[in-house]
Formats: structure tokens, sequence, C-alpha cells
């Protein structure tokens, strides 16, 4: 006899055969249907036990939770929302589920809730919905790179560099944590540490993907990344996942056009492969938001948002065009913004983001070439001499969703930026031999993961778009 | 006019197109022919250069490792060794590679000489193959699973838990590494961390795995996972990354099934997207034993041994027939093993078991149900109380290149099993939550990545196959 899965049975239909299904019960109504899921899919099997030709103590152990084997033959079902059920000829309880002590009861529990229980929660609707869609994304990544002949590169995680400055990062250390060696000076001494040297996790693998773009020519990065802020916010992770390609002889229209091909790329085969996943999490969310204020509902359901960005193209707007359209909007005007825009060279911050995207262009946007100092030493200097060949892309709902540039691939440029920064110049010798040797115009961007799985999934908090959400306070699991 | 890769000329071959290539020269010879590799393929792209109409200067900066943007049009090669070139029209210098000091000439460089230089070596034919085959292996992983309906989980990385006790760990903290807070009793504070705990880096991913195989049904991780083991051997490094499936009601038999069907499908994958690297590959091997005594040579060249791997059955036997093969075979009566076995229960070491796959059974062998006291308390009894359902997929010249097992899902044999451990069961409460809430017969098995490299391209050491190795005393980069 030939063992299923659920999402089997349902796409497959085969009717009349004798089939075999492992599950857990979602519910057991009447002492007679079982409505089963095993992950596979978003919908639930129905199995129908003809409770008089069963025991009683077997039937007393099916409860919401229980892992159940069904045997049957798949009919069509007479019952309304499904359209095959199972006529179970025997049932195998696997293990149950203590209905007094199960935690995940066919009730509605809040996020909150379920973050406590972790382990549990992809056990619900929503997060193996959320799950499923992150998987299917993951997947979408690697296969819009490596059918365009990028090649995968794994950067370290650990690492003895901390010059990129992206944010405040977590040692990594086998010393004794109570009484270090010190060295003559009564510093740590590092040299008796693990690596003979101070390491911390990564906050980027940029630097070490451009090393390989120098010889590999395309490449692309899909890894974990850390930073050690202290954000307790919807919107933060202390650990998170990146993707960061990195091309050599790209220039900056090149990198905008990667950018927002694949961005639609990996959202339409979401679109095509997790349309029941999809319906859920948008139902869902209407569900969620009938209980806000209508200014803070979204203005468009899940999938018309993702059938948005990619129907559209993206528009391509400088950071002084969008100075300039903001200073003279209404919301700027009228002092609507918590950060009103006065003049050129101000950071732009979600709101102004959201603005240009939602309410100016009514579409993406990519903004690019910003004043370069506030943006990151790496980046190539334009010939205006205060601008770079920086680019992000903004999403509606969210704002920055992705941020790239032209990486400045000139020595001397690059070496005064450092000194500038007062950047140790000794801890990049590896990165500007880059620029020493064979070195070229070349460009890549950085999305992270998650903040495109709650855009994809419609979630709120960032932690429930993860398996294990760490943060200030929270490393459970 | 159409900008190409190296390797869609010379795939496609665009004969009388005028075209634009850009990449590194390999070789400059005769002031008339460079080789251009842009990293896309293992093979040069021949630009002719009519010297006489180039300027001298342009000429002078054209030398191993300088990055060009070359024009010209595609004829039919009248040389040997290629079947295209380009006749250059023009030729655009991006930067120059000093011959003084450009590390990567045209001659042969030691691996560890290429170790030290780790941000350039991936310029070099061995270093590019080897990368772009771990970029294939990776895909292949990828595209097993979802076609096969896993859904990929992200472990995390950062972990509270330190129970599975697989190996040394990496702390992880934010607290000031000279006087760190220290609570009433004298010993650190951990409270006061970054998360509030004591944190490491993770040894493995499975746990979590199996919590999420217990909801989505069929799930794998692949992620990086770290050892702080002092081993500065060949086959060990303190950062790597695993793969990890884990499975929802497949038993010991189906795990075997699936691990088999999955180290096929990827080398299958190699084999056939990666010819150029692996020929490539291949020669390279037989030049570096051609140094070594016969004895110490490979039995087969590399794409043979692949391909022995995808052709061949697994044989499957139990711990206790390979202990009965061992003790009466040759070696091991002449006292030819380091380690004698003379009796049921001893741990087997690299030299058995590739005595098994190399000498006796001569292909890929899985061995199972190992003596329980030499395995992972996580490991499913047997009802003989003293093996549990342990296998071990075994290689030509490796030996141990999976190991899985089915999980014990009953919660009173695994609280026994924890309990004889000395572990303390209050780390594991969601562990055993699996085993309290719809438990099933469950399975899975852990794959480390770079030693599949290592077999896929013939790397001797394991620090060559991966982009910035860590290993004791070294970080860099």
């Amino acid at each position: 006899m030939k063992s299923y899965s659920v999402k089997e049975l349902l796409k497959k239909q085969p009717i009349g055969e004798h089939v075999e299904v492992n599950g857990w019960v979602k519910t057991f109504r009447s002492n007679r249907f079982v409505a089963l899921n095993d992950g596979s899919i978003i919908h639930n099997l129905q199995c129908v036990i003809d409770f008089e030709n069963f025991d009683e103590d077997l039937l007393k152990q099916i409860s919401t939770g229980a892992a159940l084997k069904v045997t049957g033959t798949l009919v069509e079902s007479q019952g309304r929302g499904q359209s095959v059920e199972i006529q179970a000829t025997a049932v195998f309880v696997h293990g149950t589920a203590d209905p007094e002590t199960y935690p995940i009861q066919p009730k509605k529990h809040s996020l909150e809730f379920l973050r406590e229980k972790a382990h549990l929660r992809v056990r619900t609707n929503t997060f193996s919905a959320v799950m499923r869609v992150r998987s299917a994304l993951s997947f979408a990544v690697h296969q819009y790179f490596q059918q365009k002949g990028f090649y995968y590169m794994h950067a370290p995680i650990i690492t003895g560099s901390d010059a990129e400055g992206a944010g405040e990062m977590f040692r990594v250390s086998t010393l004794d944590p109570k009484s270090p060696p010190l060295d003559d000076s009564g510093a740590i001494d590092y040299s008796q540490d693990f690596f003979g040297k101070e390491t911390n996790l990564t906050v980027s693998g940029q630097l070490e993907a451009e090393t390989y773009a120098m010889g590999l020519g395309n490449v692309y990065t899909f890894g974990p990344t850390f930073r050690a802020e202290n954000s307790n916010t919807s919107r933060h992770l202390a650990e998170f996942w990146m993707i960061e390609p990195e091309m050599a002889f790209y220039d900056l229209d090149a990198n905008m056009d990667l950018a927002e091909e694949f961005i639609k790329s990996i959202l339409s085969y979401v679109l095509e492969n997790c349309k029941d996943d999809l319906e859920f999490l948008e139902k869902r969310l209407l569900d969620e938001e009938k209980s806000k204020p209508q200014n803070e509902r979204s203005d468009m359901a899940l999938i018309e948002k993702l059938k948005f960005i990619v129907d559209n193209n993206f528009k391509r707007v400088t950071y002084t065009e969008a100075i300039e359209i903001l200073r003279n909007c209404k919301p700027n005007k009228k002092k609507r913004f918590q950060f009103p825009i006065d003049e050129w060279g101000a950071d732009l911050q979600s709101e102004h983001e959201r603005f240009l995207v939602e309410k100016h262009f009514k579409c993406p946007v990519i903004l690019f070439d910003y004043p370069a100092n506030i943006k990151a030493f790496y980046m190539r200097l334009n010939e205006d001499g205060k601008t770079v060949r920086a680019m992000d892309v903004l999403f509606p709902g969210i704002g920055e969703i992705v941020g790239g540039s032209q990486r400045e691939e000139r020595l001397e440029v690059l070496q005064q930026k450092i000194k500038d920064l007062n950047i140790d110049e000794k801890e990049l010798w590896w990165y500007l031999d880059l620029r020493r040797f064979g070195t070229a115009v070349h460009s890549g961007f950085g999305l992270g993961f998650e903040r495109m799985v709650q855009f994809a999934t419609g979630m709120g908090n960032i932690r429930d778009v993860i398996p294990y959400p760490r943060t200030p306070q929270n490393a459970e699991f």
C-alpha cells in the first residue's frame, strides 16, 4: 500500500485507491471526522472514522495534536469544504497529545503566546504557512542566481576583521571568561584565544564576497549575519540571514537592473508556488487588521501587494530629486513628518521613503546617488565629489528593503576615504589588494532576508518569520 | 554591442559577432596573445591583439592579473588549444597588476602559499574550479530536497542550549571581557549578557530541526556549525557547513533510502554540470599524486570515483556483521590495523571503514544498528537493549561521510537515557515536549558539507574547499 503526504492526496486525488497517510490531528469532530495535517500543505485531509467499528479506547486517544497513521480508501467527499476524504479502515496512534497540557489547542493563540512556544508554533496554520513561504523564497534566491551564472559563496561567520563598521558585534572566544590571560600591558592576551586574535561574528559578508567577485565574476552569499544592537523592535533581530550578490564589471545601472529583476523573480516564484499559503496569510492579515483603525490598515491585500511589485517598473530617482519632492510635498509643509526635510544631505527615514513609494510615485522606487557622508566608506565617489554611487530599493509599507552600491575601485580614493574615517588601513590590507591587482568596476547589494519574508507573508513582527528569533534577552531553544 | 561572459562565448560561439568581454589576464604571450578569464568557466578565451595597431603604453599595462575589457570580433581560431578567439579592435585596462608585487603569477604555487593569500587564491585555476563545484553542490542539495517536498529550515546559530554534547563550543558574549559582572556567588552574571544567559555557537541544528519536522513533516537545514576543538588536521575546521534533513514518519530503512538517493543525486548533478572543472581537478590530482609512493595514490581517478558512488547500490550491513568481517580479515589477523578489532563494541576507525568499502565490499556501505554506548543519546534503542538505530554511510578514501539515526520517540526511554548520561533534563524541556505531544517515529542524518566538497573535488586538505577556513590560530580576513 502506498504512503502519501496530505499534499499529494489533495493534489493528485487518487480516488478509489487504498492509501496510507501520516499526520497530526487538527480537530476531531463528532467522534468521526479527523482533520489531519502533516505540514506538507495548509489544507487538512478529512479522515472519516466509522466509530462503531473502532475500539473505544483508540478513539479516546484521538485529540488535537495526536500523531496518527490512517489507512483507508480515498473517496470523493460528500461534505462541504473538501473534495476528497479518506474512509478509514485502520488507525494507528503514533503518539497522543493530552488536551489538558498540550498548548496548541484549536483556538486563536496570540503571536506573543506562540513565541514562548517556538518549538511547537510551526504546528499552527499561520507559522506553517510562513515557514513554507520562507523555504520557497530561499530556494527562489538560489535558483535565480544559479540560472544567471552566479556562484554561491559561503562568507566566513567568525571574523577577525572588524573594519566594516556596520554595527556592534558579538565577541567569539574560548578564553576563561572569568580570568582571561593578560599581556604585559594588562590588556587581554588574545594571542592565547582559539584563533590567536580577537574574533567576532560577522555583520556582513560583503567585503569577502568582493574578493570572490574579483576572481569568479558574479557571486552571491546567503548566510547568517549578526548585530549586537540593543534594539527591541518589531524590525530587528540580533541574528538574521542576508543575501549579498557581488558582481565584477557591473556599474550602478547594471546593479539596479539586477536588483529589480531579482526581487521580481523571487516574488513571482512565491506567487506561483505558494498560492494556498498566500491566500491563507492574506485572510489572516485582513482579520488581524479589522481591529485596527482604518489609517493603520494596509492599502492593498497581500497578494495584490506582491503583484504590485512584480508588475510595476521600479522608478529610478536620484537622492537630489527625491529631496526636492519631499521638501515641497504637502506632509512636509504641513509638518506631518516626524523628521521634517529641510535641506539636501538629510538622511531619509522610513516615513519619507514610504511617501515616495505609496503617495508620490505609486510604484517601487530606487533612490540613487546619495550624499557621501551618510553612506559607507566603500561606495564609489561620483565626479561631483559629494555623492556616491549608492542605491536603495524602497517598498510600500516598509521603506528600504535592499541597499547597494557601485564599489570604490580606485586605490587612492579608497585609501583617502579610509584615512578620513580613521579606519586602520592595516585591517583592510586584503580589501585594498583588490584595488592593487586587477581592479575593476564592480557592484553589489544586500537584502535582509527576514524583511523580504515579512513582506511576502504580511507578518508584522520579524520575530515571527524566523524559526528561533534571537533578540536582546532572548536566546531560548 | 553585446557583452558576454567567457563561458557564453566559448559555449555559444557567436562566430562573426562583434562582442565585448571583461576578465583578467591569465597570460600574455608574444605581445599578442592574451588568455582572458572571468571566473565563469575554467577555460580561457584567447584574445588576439595586433600589437602594431595598439599604443605601446597600453600594451605595457597588460600582464598577468590585469583586468581588461576587450572588444572585437569572435572568429574561429587558427591556433591549437581553442576553437574560437577574439580579434581585438579595442582594449580597455580596468586595472593593472604589477608583476613585481602581484603574488599570483603564472607558475605553480603551493596550496600552503595560497592559503596565506586566501583573498586572491580564487583567481587560480584550482580554486576557481573547487569553488564552482562547491556552488553547484550547494544548489544540488537545495534542488534535491525542494523537489522532494522538503522545507528548508534555518536553525539558530547562537544557542542558549548546550545539551547536545557534540563537542567543545565557542562562547558568544558582549560582556566586558576584562571585568565581567559577577553575581553574589562570584560566578559571572550572564543575566547581564546580551541574551540574558550564557550563549554559544551551535554545534548542530538537529534538535531544532526535529521540532520543525514534527510540524512541517520533512525539513532540512543547511547552515554553519562550529566546533572549538584544537584539531589541526587536514579534516577539521572550527567553522563548517552542515546539511541536516529530518523527517517525520521515517524509520531507519527510509532514512537509509533517502541518504543513498540524496548522495547519488547531488554527485550526479556535479557530474552533469561541472564536467570541465572535474576534468581539470582530476588532472590536477593525478599530477599531485605522481610525487607520492604508489600505495598512497588513489585507486580511482576523480570522475571514476564519483561514478562509482552514483552507479553502485550502497551495501547495508549491521555493525555486528561488520565486526565479524573485520575480526576475521587478513589485515586484522596480520596486525596491520593501527587499531586491532578484538571484540564487539569497538568503535570503528577510518581504516576499518575504508577496508570494508574498498577491499571487502568494493562499493559504498551503510553500517547500521551500532552499540548504544558509542552513539548519541537521542538515537532509538533497539529491542535488544544494547544497539541503537544509528547508521553511517561509508565512502572510499574517507570512511564516514554521513551519520544519522532513527530518533528515540518514546518519552520514558529518552528520559531514562538522559538521566543515565547526567544531562540536565531541564535543558531539554522543549526537546522532550516533542515526545509528550504527538510523538512519532522520525529520523534524520547529517552531512558535513566540506567533506563532500573534498570528495567531489579530490582536494586533500579541508582548508582548500572553503573560502576562508577557520582553524586553531587562524581567522584571517
